[in-house]
């Protein structure tokens, strides 16, 4: 008998009917012949709505060990809804929570990261003919204490589920039907992908694609649970996302490249004028680094400013942007260089595709297609399945809609919108 | 140093600024030397959101193993945030659920019974100079399952958990400030008590005052617990609730009676002209007992109807009613009696004191002043702390009013009007 996860959002459980329309599914799956486990968030604006209610009494910044405790509530009453609904159509249904379902995490509350996945009542449960549902999301603590994944926990927690049981295939239910060649909000012509090799996914997830996490993603390549990516408001297949790709007739005739990602939500820092010698660059990266911020990409080129001296350039998220410039602020003075600049306004676009390892005209179209449409690349770096470029971000828009047209990605037909959660 | 219980049920934290306050009042019990643990109920109306909820996705009868787990998030929501409130008045706290403060119940969902209290992680945090909040109401089952304990199950939690720390005072919170001789919405003038013994407490409780829940005042007699009822809205203390009536000159004083409970929840069922043989009540009684349903007073007497037999009554509660008429109807033919009648229409007044005990005198004066009220007595039963009366629904407000004046329990001024939640 197979064995199914399924993972709904927030967005598919927003009130009673959209329950209902979940148990339907789930229903159908179970009496299709296959053992289910779902995984769910909470509701809709639960989250937000506890946080409103936090921030009324905690106006400064709020305590992780109870703020885990108030947002775990928020799957406790999803799943038990959930469980509801199903035994309404006649099907048994047991909930659990993250501690009864064996998720036991690290002690780094509003972030855990995942020890060791026990789910021996879920087995049980399954065994026994019902529907297990687990709250996405939580844990529970080498301490015994509650925690949170942090965003896309619910993601991460589905595929350590299905990793846990063996499962023959993890479905995330979005609002979306599926990957996308790119956001088509951007590019309206952009094609849903019918499949994806996990690492090609990992690449767009960790350059700024934002249906599925990149921890979620990272946890199905280590673990090789298949993903399939689909709509909960059609029954049309999604995107499959499997570890390796299948040398089938049908893939075969995938296009070269998947998908175009792109992200606005890094900043540049540049360390202008900094002295010709050995190290120099690299004592400005570990002082960023042992600040605690995670460098993206990294440029140096000789300063136009000053001779026998260089410009080091580096993006990293911007929430740690004044982070970094402090402590490259640190060094300016020691280390003699001119000046600092920071910038918000960068944008990224990254060409994702299995088919550039074996082909190196993939890079000079990538360049001509940007250049043709105008567009300044300040960085660039690769990765065998990978290219990325920094840009102007009011150039961003642009320059995803040209490249998507320059690999002939355009479908004929107009995508639906991306939405998304955060859990 | 002391150790204190303070207990706080949802009337008592309905929003923000309602939590601000019991957080105060919790920090300064604290910084007054003592240590706190505090059992908390869900906000307000988030039990009735929830089941409001429940019943659109669910129609019918709920599954309790669910509803547990639904209703059990609103303590998680409410004890987090105060745990927040305390922390932003500079105080350390944290927050367990039932489980992590060791609330081991049977499988009873819905109404679940504490088997075992094992509050080590409550002990270590109070130790560690930190306040420590438990969530009301929930435990978790011999089956690792999430349990509630029911009606006024938060008053258990925290006579419980006051138990099993040796707390030297377990403080319930509510919307009134004590326990009173009467409920003062049908006797203005009623008193607040200032002491009271544990069994003239339980007798309330029993038979109709609402303020304390019958299970938690069993508790607190088998464990020998302190309690304190008192409002959350003032300083003044309430009704110290003792196990022995402490004989200081104080309470010497104390009047003869502690109060008059009432209770309108009642039924009564009439078996009409029974053959006047021996053990024809008994098997109605058992018939009824078989059914499952708990029968409060029985009174037998002759017929007025026929000669040679007798009627047989009893009450009940309201809920029970159905049940207990149908058990009764299915021995009417082969026992041979002429009629069953029912009623909800009968009121049940009930004056309690450890003074009866020793003075007969107080049965004289109760009947005579019903009489003088012209309030005819159904039926009647003692305790050797209390008699309770069946009248007419329509007498019972007089009937108190009446019996309150009568024992010289009217004070000069009017009370504050009573309220109650349900957990």
């Amino acid at each position: 008998m197979a064995l199914l996860v399924m993972k709904f959002g927030g967005s598919s459980v927003t009130d009673a009917e959209a329950m209902r329309r979940v148990a339907q599914r789930v229903v159908t799956a179970r009496r299709g012949g296959s053992q289910v486990a779902v995984v769910v968030s909470a509701m809709g604006d639960t989250t937000d709505d506890l946080l409103d209610l936090a921030g009324q009494i905690s106006p400064g910044t709020l305590p992780q060990r109870e703020l885990d405790m108030l947002l775990s509530a928020g799957e406790r009453i999803s799943m038990a809804l959930l469980a509801m609904a199903i035994q309404q159509l006649g099907v048994p249904a047991k909930s659990f929570t993250g501690a009864q379902a064996g998720m036991r995490t690290d002690t780094a509350h509003g972030r855990a990261r995942l020890l060791d996945v026990q789910p021996e009542r879920v087995r049980r449960t399954l065994d026994d003919g019902a529907v297990a549902i687990v709250a996405g999301f939580q844990g529970i603590s080498t301490d015994d204490d509650i925690t949170t994944l942090g965003r896309g926990g619910s993601d991460t927690t589905a595929v350590a589920l299905a990793a846990a049981l063996g499962a023959d295939v993890c479905e995330i239910y979005t609002d979306v039907d599926g990957l996308y060649t790119a956001d088509p909000r951007i590019v309206p012509s952009a094609r849903r992908v019918t499949r994806i090799t996990i690492e090609e996914t990992l690449e767009m997830a960790a350059h700024g694609a934002k249906i599925l996490h990149l921890r979620a993603v990272e946890y199905a390549r280590r673990f090789t649970v298949p993903l399939h990516v689909r709509s909960s408001f059609s029954d049309q297949e999604g995107t499959w996302i499997l570890v390796g790709r299948p040398l089938t007739e049908d893939t075969m005739e995938d296009p070269l490249i998947s998908g175009i990602a792109h992200d606005r939500t890094l900043a540049k820092v540049t360390a202008v004028g900094i002295p010709d010698r050995p190290g120099a660059a690299a004592a400005v990266i570990e002082a960023v680094a042992g600040a605690g911020v995670s460098i993206d990409m990294i440029v140096q080129n000789v300063s136009t400013s000053q001779a026998d001296t260089s410009d080091l350039s580096f993006t990293l998220p911007e929430d740690d942007g004044p982070t970094a410039v402090a402590a490259v602020r640190r060094l300016q003075e020691s280390m003699g260089f001119a000046d600092v600049l920071y910038s918000s306004h960068v944008g990224k676009l990254s060409l994702i595709g299995a088919g550039m390892r074996s082909n190196p005209s993939v890079a000079a179209r990538l360049f001509s297609a940007l250049a043709d449409a105008g567009v300044n690349i300040e960085m660039i770096s690769t990765s065998e399945i990978r290219i990325s470029v920094i840009c102007d971000q009011t150039n961003l828009d642009q320059a995803v809609r040209a490249v998507h047209t320059a690999f002939e990605l355009d479908a004929e037909e107009e995508a639906v919108v991306y939405g998304g959660t955060g859990r």
